[in-house]
């Protein structure tokens, strides 16, 4: 009967059975000490007095999986770990059996490794305290994302990675040969479908990889990543989608909160502040630019996009200004945003597109869409894009769509950005980039590899 | 203010506004009748006596968007329409404003389809009853599927579709041009990946879709799908995924019992009976054999796998003996499973894999994993696989992995079979097949589509 690790406590005095790793072997002549890890936590385990047990012990490595029985002692007060799971008790270990073993490993759990050697050894480096943390957080990153959802009556659907066309133009899509001398593409973006979704359910999510060919090496890029994405019908404005936005990150960070305080100490990331009201701070990108200039001195009102360094001017505004870590820019131009936004013919020429900014970078993007069969075909045809080809898609306004809007994010992004990742490759459990796939495509290092920034 | 349909019942006499799509328009003259849908129901309305009104609502035709103001008013008893929702109200309309108007429709909601049409006017069609009714359906198997494993301790990971070789050997597989000029692979299943995190957190899912190049046009074959993917570690052999398996597939159902009643007696579907036991019936296959053998006078007990008429005997069988829609058959050959599934040492020249029959047909196929690094390598080489090419994978079992086994469904295939559609593409939002992404690949129309059985 095995028990698991987080349970010890509450079976002092008694002898278990533990099932896990030996994370770390520490050898001390008559005695042996040891961390064992499971899927639920770690506690340390002692062996004396017991030769024959003694003798096993002394073989242990790191990483062998071991059937441990032993007593679970109380610690005597003076050395009692404060603040850590099981720093109240020890394993007295009376008997060992090993399930599997490890072979000889390349280095230590605590090595200090760059980027290259930790993407290189992910089955191994992914076991270390830092990397569990990482996507533990992204694994209930992705719960909070849907449970929100679900409660708030949005239907999960599937979306296809294979798709007939590269539908927004302009992105970078790897293309391949499909059937009957067709080439397919792989999807850049759920966007089409989750339009087509909204005319069945009004609200609809989903969860997907996505693809982009471009040859960038930058902290920031991936050629897969995961999309959240949802879609919203029955708004008023672009602000619905905000409105909701703000409360599914506040969700998020309240789920977070809750479950994973342990990881974010260990990771040394601060939780964002939650809004007290409906919506984060918001303004108009022409007015964030005036603020930019006015505070920099240097004009910067002609841009049609914000620039990295005012995205940083921006968030610190946000923080002392209104003691958020998010705000909202609206109202880019119609000419940087894609065909299916729609125009605000409040403020000519922009679109009912915005960014939200997160602690000094871009964390989402979301728009209302053009919901109006003519008026979408119009901007396809001003985009230079054929109605033509997306005739599967335009079906779902000729048979009726409310006004809708929706936002989609990248998973390893946003984990990333809540933990105060350098590099987004560091919260993508097996990055796709120009230099590798699992391992790396030429055989050379690349000093590149996650060091640039754009 | 918006009311959702669902809540009109709690509002009767009062005035309320709506929003939703006209689901069916009917003209008498002197009276307008409506059923309005929204994401949460359906509810009848009248105009009668208000000629400005009427008018308006003479200009309605099918898929509109509209906003309607009216009373709730109680049906007469004789008029009450049991069992349906809302049959007991009716809106008696005061106010329509038109959000959005839809097209000329090429047919109407309750036209008798084929599967290409069907298929061809996917954006509209997706709208009527029973299309809303297998994807909600699909919506509650997917987050019954997560929620149980997460109830379970299972963590969740994303799995790549990007993947730099053709790992499992022997399906057809999607290739393109990668960077490096290299040649990528778009996964045939997360296997590998899932097996690499039983390292990291003992207790694995995903939900990712997969792809296979077959050349098959059936109707169980589709390009690409969503795989629901569990690994789990730490088992004593196969038989605990087969309990673990029993008890998700019942949480499945109790679940769908809850929440899609409605839904499948509007497909006439009938719920799987529920296990008593920890386990769903199993039997080895020779044993399964001997038994069809013995049954149906005509011996198959020289053969490597089960016919598709040795299935729906087995099922019979199963539903006879036991009272089970389910049956495990366990021991399959190792010529005929992937390398990765352990030998049955007690069984000489079976595996410990198993197929999972589910009225008639396979549903699920599952097996222990053969988790030793030095016997894993053997099975690759006599398989015929290069252990070189598998360098990353096997980093995993160098680090040491527990005894861990697992099991893969098709998310299409599963909702297809617990509806009994005849056809996996039914279950499938945007399928993507030999023929079709989207819009048939050929202009002309297809004859096999959908219809040739293998």
């Amino acid at each position: 009967m095995r028990t698991y690790i987080k349970n010890l406590s509450e079976q002092k005095n008694e002898e278990v059975t533990i099932n896990g790793w030996v994370d770390v072997a520490r050898n001390q002549g008559k005695m042996a000490f040891f961390d064992f890890r499971d899927m639920t936590g770690k506690v340390q385990g002692v062996v004396f007095g017991k030769p024959e047990v003694l003798e096993v012990a002394k073989t242990l490595r790191t990483e062998w999986i071991v059937a441990v029985t032993g007593r679970v002692n109380e610690r005597p007060e003076k050395m009692v770990k404060e603040g850590v799971v099981n720093g109240d008790i020890e394993l007295e270990i009376t008997d060992i059996k090993v399930i599997s073993a490890s072979q000889d490993l390349p280095f230590d759990h605590s090595a200090d490794l760059n980027l290259q050697t930790l993407l290189d050894n992910r089955p191994y480096t992914l076991r270390r305290d830092r990397e569990r943390a990482i996507f533990t957080v992204q694994h209930n990153i992705l719960q909070a994302f849907r449970n929100f959802l679900v409660g708030e009556e949005f239907t999960e659907f599937r979306a296809p990675a294979i798709v007939g066309g590269d539908a927004e133009g302009g992105t970078e899509v790897f293309k391949f040969d499909y059937f009957y001398d067709k080439t397919a593409f792989l999807a850049t973006s759920p966007q089409l479908y989750k339009q087509i979704m909204v005319g069945v359910y009004e609200r609809v999510f989903t969860v997907t990889n996505v693809f982009r060919a471009e040859k960038h090496a930058t902290s920031r890029h991936l050629n897969e990543y995961t999309s959240l994405d949802l879609e919203l019908g029955f708004i008023d404005g672009p602000e619905d989608v905000m409105k909701l936005e703000t409360r599914l990150l506040n969700y998020v960070t309240e789920h977070l909160k809750k479950v994973c305080s342990a990881e974010f100490e260990l990771l040394g990331a601060e939780f964002p502040a939650i809004s007290d009201g409906d919506m984060f701070p918001s303004m108009k990108l022409k007015d964030a630019q005036k603020l930019i200039s006015e505070g920099t001195g240097v004009d910067c009102t002609k841009e049609p996009d914000l620039e990295p360094e005012h995205e940083r001017w921006l968030s610190d505004y946000a923080k002392k200004e209104f003691g958020s870590d998010f705000i909202f820019i609206t109202n880019y131009p119609r000419e940087k945003r894609p065909f299916y936004a729609m125009d605000d013919d409040q403020d000519e020429g922009t679109t009912k597109c915005y960014d939200l900014l997160f602690r000094g970078l871009e964390l989402i993007s979301g728009n209302q869409r053009e919901h109006r069969y003519e008026e979408l075909v119009e901007k396809m045809k001003w985009k230079g894009l054929d109605p033509e080809k997306f005739s599967f898609y335009l079906q779902a306004f000729k048979s009726g769509l409310p006004p809708h809007g929706g936002l989609g994010m990248g998973l390893e992004r946003l984990t990333a950005r809540f933990l105060g990742l350098a590099n987004v490759k560091e919260a993508t459990l097996f990055p796709r980039d120009i230099n590798r796939i699992d391992m790396l495509l030429s055989g050379e290092s690349s000093s590149e590899e996650g060091n640039k920034e754009e």
